[in-house]
């Protein structure tokens, strides 16, 4: 645990997130400033700068949890498509450097190719929202 | 195994590709219009069309072997930063409807947030290289 890593204080409950679901080692929280109603990120609850420096078998289980909350997410979202992205390194725009997934609801015609739309913002009220949403299609 | 998809038939081996890697069950290959040197492809042999469709067993193996490959691509190329990236639906940008996994190394100042590269053309003997020098790291 980091004491100046946000991901760790929000791990720690130091800080406050808008959760979506968590089990032993892994959570899964609302983006605050998202590209996408709908846009999460999932993580080890350990830190980890980048995904090189988890074994390929804490890979593994971290998007196995990916995969079951993007299928939650087309659930209870019905976008028109899904986006996962694990971005490592500034020169990847990694902007927290605590290992996170993004789960990105795309919608057709929110931008071309190479580009994303622009990020959004959101109260906590509605980031709450749509994560109770997302949290009532898991089983 | 599906006739009019692209990934089903370089599985085959009717289709020429530029492999870097292959165990039962997935594989890796060059992608032939690489955003950045060394933008890799990682599928599953079995056709799925979207990650929502495979179980999250499977999507946890896939990604073990993401994570395998991208440790290997940084050691290889060593760029400054690797993204990871996986998309479904038209809406998403998918284009070819077989899952499949980039792994893309990034450079500092290749672009800024939001956007990427232009993709590149490379010929069959500069992707081969390249993935040569991929495979080297493997053991």
């Amino acid at each position: 645990m980091t004491k100046d890593c946000l991901f760790c204080r929000i791990v720690s409950g130091e800080e406050a997130a808008n959760a979506v679901w968590a089990d032993a080692n892994y959570l899964s929280i609302m983006d605050k400033f998202p590209i996408n109603v709908g846009h999460q990120l999932v993580l080890p609850k350990v830190h980890y700068n980048f995904l090189t420096d988890m074994t390929d078998n804490e890979v593994a289980e971290l998007f196995g949890r990916v995969s079951m909350l993007a299928k939650v997410t087309m659930k209870a979202l019905r976008p028109d498509g899904l986006a996962v992205g694990q971005n490592n390194g500034v020169a990847a725009n990694q902007q927290i450097f605590h290992v996170h997934v993004h789960i990105i609801p795309r919608f057709e015609g929110d931008v071309g190719e190479g580009s994303w739309p622009r990020r959004k913002t959101m109260t906590d009220g509605e980031l709450n929202r749509i994560a109770e949403n997302i949290r009532r299609e898991i089983r």
